[in-house]
């Protein structure tokens, strides 16, 4: 246990903190405030301000939740994006991800959450009404569910699809099955198992 | 490359703020700014001012240059410490990881970096000048080199050991050799070497 007698209450205040961001320690906290330290004013001015600004000024989407510098989302304000498919996720996080990928170019729908028992997360404390609201819409096609492959995210997908599943539209999820670069000998039982199982037509330009 | 194209610019300063600290990247970054996105604005702007306010109101020690909440450290103000033994150090951290050990009980000394020509640091951009005047005080019996064992480290020592050497004072610097819990198997060929030539008296209170 490392238990810096710090010199000073300001900079164990600046030590605490840091330590409260996920996954930073006391030691790399210790050397952020002493990195910030030999900084200039003005820079560790605008590093404590840029924070501020963003928690009191951000904006979330009012149609997908995503967050935004404005009312409406860059995504949901783009006209060329299919307004036909909606992309259901845990975190504003996962659209990050699925963006990044360039490989999708429908609209999304941040749940902010996912169906956990265990922490006390039902249902209701998700954006869910919205989303059937959403999904009713006369131009809507499909909702693609894409969940993590974890208990919580299969019950969420399962609440989703029943609700759902009233409405004239296809409801897809993520494809599953041994990753890209993955070695089938250090590959989960399930997953080879499911893989086996769901095998897939040959296409040579998947690879 | 990691290069998420961030939905808002808000976001986007805030995720360059964090990767601008040591050893922090983007994905963490993103990762600390989503953490703070959940926080209540409270959280936030006490963190973000936590920073600014260490920048704008710490200050340095007028004797050994130690960070401090006021103009002469805890160290130095504490009349059970030991004013003459001096501990030289590079950095504020070093006196840090110094006092964790409970092992001394002299004063220090913060150079403020250490001789590096790669670097453009010379011995006139370190405090060597207040070293030398505060060694000279008749009180003064050790001054004791804790400098990095690395080039730089050696090159400071040794300048140091030629400038205070017409002092009439005890010179010492730390102890070098295998370190506890190391297999000989695994140290470097310099340090066994060194620590075969340098062998010391077997202490059964070393163990």
């Amino acid at each position: 246990m490392f238990r810096p007698n710090l010199p000073s209450e300001l900079l164990q205040s600046v030590v605490e903190e840091f330590s409260s961001l996920p996954g930073v320690g006391k030691k790399s906290a210790l050397r952020y405030a002493l990195h910030l330290l030999a900084l200039p004013k003005e820079n560790v001015e605008r590093f404590g301000n840029s924070f501020i600004k963003m928690r009191n000024e951000i904006h979330y989407c009012n149609q997908c939740n995503m967050i935004s510098d404005s009312e409406k989302c860059e995504i949901c304000s783009d006209s060329k994006r299919d307004r036909g498919v909606i992309c259901v996720v845990e975190s504003i996080r996962d659209v990050i991800s699925i963006e990044n990928t360039e490989q999708y170019n429908g609209v999304y729908h941040v749940l902010g959450g996912i169906i956990s028992p265990m922490d006390g997360i039902g249902p209701s404390d998700l954006k869910i009404d919205s989303l059937i609201e959403r999904a009713a819409q006369e131009d809507v096609k499909e909702v693609f569910l894409a969940l993590s492959t974890t208990m919580e995210g299969e019950t969420t997908a399962f609440y989703l699809y029943r609700k759902l599943s009233g409405l004239d539209i296809k409801i897809s999820t993520i494809a599953r099955g041994v990753g890209f670069g993955d070695d089938l000998e250090y590959t989960d039982e399930v997953t080879l198992g499911r893989s086996v199982q769901n095998r897939q037509p040959f296409k040579p330009s998947d690879i």
